[in-house]
């Protein structure tokens, strides 16, 4: 009966800071923040990312709680005699730590790349051997949070005590440092790390790489979707639909303190259309992946901007219950797009406070209507038989408000969201008042749009018309008191 | 050629007592018993265990076979400075060992339960690594009974040896205490207990955890049917077709003092409609699972009282055999219901002296008429050619004799099962007199309603009609004297 | 490239006598004998052995090549306080050492059966732990062959490490004793033992247990036939169809000195027709399993005995090319059985001296014509622009000269083959002309009866009626000098 | 992200030489040689080695590039008292030392054979335990190249972490002597050597063994093509298509310094036609397999001999970016041949120097005409949105230039290139002048032959139409500037 832990921790929560298990007091709720590597690969450098870290101030980024700062592969210059890292200068004329003042200086934290083999996939220096080394390393540099990859092992690998005993060297490493730093864990879901990595990472990879398609098949992602869970091959060029559709069977692994990782966001990038961009936003939110924006910053138009930043899916990502929401059906259907893709789901999970999330993913290749019944939102709770499905619930869309074009443009083009913060109603700012603060108020920006009340009634039935590759998602709040759960699991 | 042991052990059990290899004497056939886990969850109390033992005194619970009061995660608050683990005083003001004393005043056994990691499901303090200092805690309190889960289990899993050690260790600790513990390995099938935990453990889950549906799939419970033998990630919400179809391929592997698990009853929770609950426990009794009632006793109704209690199952159940009955056939059929399943399949399996079960379950969406040779019930014993099947058979109805729900009513409201104990012919007093020497004896609560006989013939047919998700079980008795099989195994 | 050690070593063989690398000298071609438990299961005596054993000289068995009486499961009653094996007296009052004696004296070889694990199936003390005590005391009573369990194994299993580690104790044990003892594997394939088992055993169980059926499913047999160079739970009630298409993918990993164990023949036991069973007994000579016969030979009927004695298929089996025949090509047809079975093979291989065998079997529920070209038969050789489809071949059926029943009747009868190995032409004697000499005396016994010429031609057919589950078996032998190939594989 | 490798290689190896992982600087591209296994199995000699060796220079073999000589299985004949591997004196009686000196007299490279086990697969000495002193005799004797097999290796797999660490000592052996020694690992794809490999070897076997079918079926090839990554049993008799098809889903893990190896070419053995050879060669070349003739070069045929000698192929197989080509697309036809096959592909790859190749291939059974559009060859690059789909390319045909048969027979017959080299452009003298050399300067007969302009547009399409088992294979080179990529991985 291993399910509950997510729900007890929350409810620990509620009472007591430190139950977290992963005891280093990150990652409570995903991880936000920006990586470079989906835009620039190995073209990094103290330009890119300090220039980075200033628009996210800018445009108001950090303040929706993008935090962490990311330097990925391809920043280091082997090892100095003494064996410690050694940056490549030309990148970072200024050595590590001055990157990382100025980041902390702006408010937000710095993350850095190491990988669990002899080279990082980029064939730079691995920290396999240099565990301890280089976290004193990156403490020293003030590091906040680690991507930890899993290129080039040395063949450590095949069951979960071989991949947990590497993974936990640089765990155990990082806890002696005294620093706190976020440990995420990028072994892309070999050898299980849903069923171990939580006690050791505040993160683990689950899938192989994402790369910027809706649906298409890659023969460089090869496991099939029922191999999600053990896919000898994780690969690469794995769509959002791939992702989505693999993790659906351990996603519930997550809880606060540690995350199923789906890989770091494509929003922005250009291989998907905008309706598919709101899926990847709101399904990674949904299930409670780190939200790692992998665009140029710089260069962002107000389409990925205003995905970004809204403010009710945000708040969905960084609800305190830490509970993934579940799939709770889907079909297959006849309209397939070009990939030969075509279906529907309907996912739903509880969020805090009684709340909970409804979402309506539609993959066919078509507009489609589409029904949910409380009977099936409510499974958990006993579905036609519980008391949620005998209460009203008023229904908030999680993007009716999404912040207007022309008001992004005017962000964008000032590089500066002061006038929005202070004078809209489209960016929310988590640094005063948390998302769990913000939802306890009823703060109309997170809870969404009110579109209905949903009445009554084991088939009682919301519809909704929701566009091709395109979704809605709801924020369900039950009209009168909550009903109290009073055990965790049926 | 694996596959004897069972009869095995059941020849060897008539005439030497020491035979189970489980040295520690119990569970020579499977253990009944209450455990609150799906009723209750964390909700857990002294009120609860104490007033649940109780009642199961005053409504012959007890006194039918089901001994076990298993207290299960959640109870604890950590470990003292010397490391011994500490109850949650404020579920338990008085204490483990107290609890225990009073449940064994009642007559009753005390179960507690732990977990091979560090933390148990519920997050709190696990055994690894402490497992003879947390046997001997168990020990000194009074425990009869350990569950013994495997969240947390720092990835130690992946292959048979490494599970092996992992719960060997408590194994070894439990039989170190001296005192008779039942040990109740719950690995959820990983890495095919079936095939080793025999040597160590009175019984070992078998899937995931089931959850209180007949046959509606659930993303969490992924493992297809034929991965029942295989399973990576066993997963929770298993319905109770899943789970018996999973276990198909192993169930023979269950012996006198190891048995498969099959997890805890769902009876009583609202999730079925009567003629599965049956389903569910005719099956748990026939495949020789553990029967613990999952569900709150305090608000029993008579259908699920009344399923508890059928003697004619129970004795089917703590059969001396200890063998499971098989899957003869299985057809798929074209009438399916909601969750797009529809099946229909015939068991069969022998008995202690002779007699052999025959188990006619319609998972179809309508009543099936259904029809069961000889040739397939004997099987095992030669088929068209065996001496069996040139017999005639008496055929007995195990759930003619079931008690009314009048009858029920009374003891549920008078909690006292006096007057139908000695007075009625619907409850067995396994405490007085066992089930074996109840069926020795010809007892009729224990042999059900005879309905009629079946003539020899390799192709001489049974017929029944079966309800839509019903289940008809029927205990086989030669006319004249049981053929003698020389030798175990065809 | 590691498939042609067959080939090699045979090609050795003929100049080198020590060129079987299991360098304890037997099993060079495939072991035959018999063995109690497919019969008979632990009802195990001395009676029993040397009753057998009396018998098998009397009918000529021995002399036709079944050399080793195999004790199974059940003959032991623990250890000595100094841990030696110690037998049960009630059964063999005599102890062991007489029983290998008196057998030895019909000039036959004795065999016995122990566990790599904690307890025989059957719950008997295990050698786990004590091999070299074990082999030594083996020794010491005059065994010659050690059949060598897998169950109560501790867990140790899951890698072929860990397989080969526990296997291999024994090996070394009974290489340590300095008697030749045949090492009979019998861990049902896990762990792919034909991958490594050559190494250390003279043999290795390729399947789950084998039961008398042809080809119905069973649930206790789950792997299916894709699974079967990779099955988790082989399980048993394994039938002769569904043995032989596991097998297929690495039946030709055998080789002189250590061979594929398909499991003991089932062949006069009555689960199968007079057909089926010609295929079950054709099959394991061509695929050169051992031969292990699995019945009463003490009353044994016509039918059985003139399938287990047929001197042409023995031949086959003997042949010192040791080289398994291939599945050629497999259709699956519209006509099926009961079981949902129905299929055709043909199957084809090369034997020594230029000759080749081919295969027909029919798995239909019908009669089938059947027909084979000569580029299918010597795919291996080049197909059709193989020098051996350009040559003519003289065919010869292995199955034309069977020995009538009412010649049978006489032998059974009276004990006796005294007349029939002298004066008939149905009996061949081993003993004092080996197969290999017969063969290449052109021994009409051996070479089956001259049925026709195969014209050459790439396509050029063979055509037969094969009846309902049925075979026909033909040796092929060329016309002029035999074609030299010049490599060992194309 | 652990894809990028083959191009952060290849953009390194412009600015540093030393950039490739296994350091031992060879296999910068894939290696090309002659092993004469395929055509002569254990059959071999000094005189076989050094007759093939000087017909291979008279031929221009080595001077368009086919480096090594490399001696198969079957050369030794056990071990020297102190350990020391022995050469089979009757088939090399000059030792093997001379053997080295001759070939290299030649301007050749020379490689043995030797096994990770016990015993090679034809049961000569193996090198398991031996490592480092088999490693040095190799060193003493000049061998330059290590073909390192996997027979009986004692059950030392199972786990990518047990194959490594054996494969890994002879690594460190080789590298130990100080010679500067290709090592190539044959272990048939078991426990993804294409993971952990690249670490110690410069190059690994991806699959079972070859066999000279195009696409047939064979039972002891049975791993289906989506096992290809998780091969519990390679076998061998693997045709063409089951090759291609198998190491399609991780061919990109090549990498200069470490290549994914195919197995070794059957053309001109004769089992396939003309163009189904040009399809191997062709893929072979694509895929970055190494590039070892498998034939007897003292009987090469005209068409043989125009296959392996294409330059715009091996000018392909060499491209300095080392980055294999990738399928873009699959689709099942409804032409399939006798073997049940029927199939249609497109691969495309990005080459040095901003070039592209791409291949139509067609396993139909008739001739098709194919279609590719440059969002589908530039789906790395970004497909439809791409700068590369936007731009003009030329396109080259690198099969129109084959060198006539008039002209190969005239060099066949006389043993000599002499004239060809200097007077036709049919044969290219790499050792003269490198492949990155001759494409750098546009050499035509590296360029293939021009045969279009392929405009700008994503739907753009390129038509053909290929011949029945047939292949079409094109460099694109674009008009203008090439684009640059600003990162490695999209």
């Amino acid at each position: 009966m291993f399910s509950t832990a997510a729900l007890t921790v929350a409810s620990l929560l509620a009472s007591q800071a430190s139950a977290v298990l992963m005891h280093n007091g990150v990652a409570v709720t995903p991880q936000m923040g920006w990586d470079n590597w989906n835009a620039f690969g190995c073209d990094v450098s103290e330009d890119l990312l300090l220039g980075t870290a200033n628009r996210m101030v800018e445009l108001g980024l950090r303040d929706v709680g993008y935090y962490y700062i990311v330097l990925d592969d391809c920043w280091s210059d082997g090892r100095y005699p003494n064996g410690t890292l050694k940056p490549d200068f030309t990148k970072f004329p200024n050595g590590m730590a001055q990157v990382a003042d100025r980041i902390h200086a702006l408010g937000l934290g710095f993350g850095m790349y190491s990988d669990a083999g002899k080279y990082t996939c980029g064939q730079y220096a691995g920290s396999l051997g240099y565990e301890q080394l280089d976290a004193n390393t990156f403490a020293e540099w003030g590091v906040d949070y680690l991507k930890y990859d899993n290129c080039y092992n040395e063949g450590q690998s095949g069951t979960a005590n071989i991949s947990y005993a590497r993974y936990d060297r640089m765990s155990q490493a990082l806890n002696e440092t005294g620093r706190q730093i976020l440990y995420s864990m990028c072994n892309w879901g070999q050898d299980h790390p849903w069923d171990w990595a939580y006690l050791i990472a505040n993160s683990w990879r689950a899938t192989g790489d994402i790369y910027d398609s809706f649906d298409r098949p890659d023969v460089r992602c090869p496991c099939s979707e029922e191999q999600g869970f053990d896919c000898a091959f994780p690969g690469f060029h794995c769509s959002v639909m791939n992702i989505i559709n693999k993790v659906t069977w351990f996603i519930h692994r997550s809880q606060p303190g540690g995350w199923n990782d789906l890989d770091m966001l494509e929003v922005g990038n250009g291989g998907q259309t905008d309706d598919e961009y709101k899926i990847h936003m709101t399904m990674w939110a949904a299930l409670k992946s780190p939200l790692i924006m992998g665009t140029d910053i710089r260069s962002l138009d107000a389409n990925a901007y205003t995905i970004y930043t809204n403010p009710a899916i945000l708040a969905l990502s960084q609800d305190t219950a830490g509970a993934s929401a579940q799939r709770r059906w889907r079909y297959y259907v006849p309209s397939t797009d070009m990939n030969g893709a075509g279906e529907i789901q309907m996912w739903a999970g509880n969020l805090a406070q009684g709340d909970y999330v409804m979402i309506l993913l539609n993959a066919a290749n078509q507009d489609m209507t589409m029904n949910a019944t409380l009977a099936d939102v409510f499974l958990d709770q006993g579905g036609a038989i519980s008391a949620e499905a005998k209460s009203n619930w008023d229904v908030y869309d999680l993007w009716a408000n999404r912040m207007p074009n022309a008001t992004a443009n005017m962000i964008l083009d000032t590089n500066s969201t002061v006038g929005t913060m202070n004078g809209t109603s489209y960016l929310y700012n988590a640094t005063a008042q948390s998302y769990a603060d913000g939802i306890a108020n009823n703060d109309t920006l997170l809870m969404g749009t009110h579109v209905g009340t949903w009445q009554a009634g084991a088939q009682s039935t919301w519809s909704a018309t929701v566009p091709r590759h395109g979704v809605m998602a709801y924020r369900l709040r039950p009209q009168g008191a909550p009903t109290m759960r009073k055990r965790d699991e049926l």
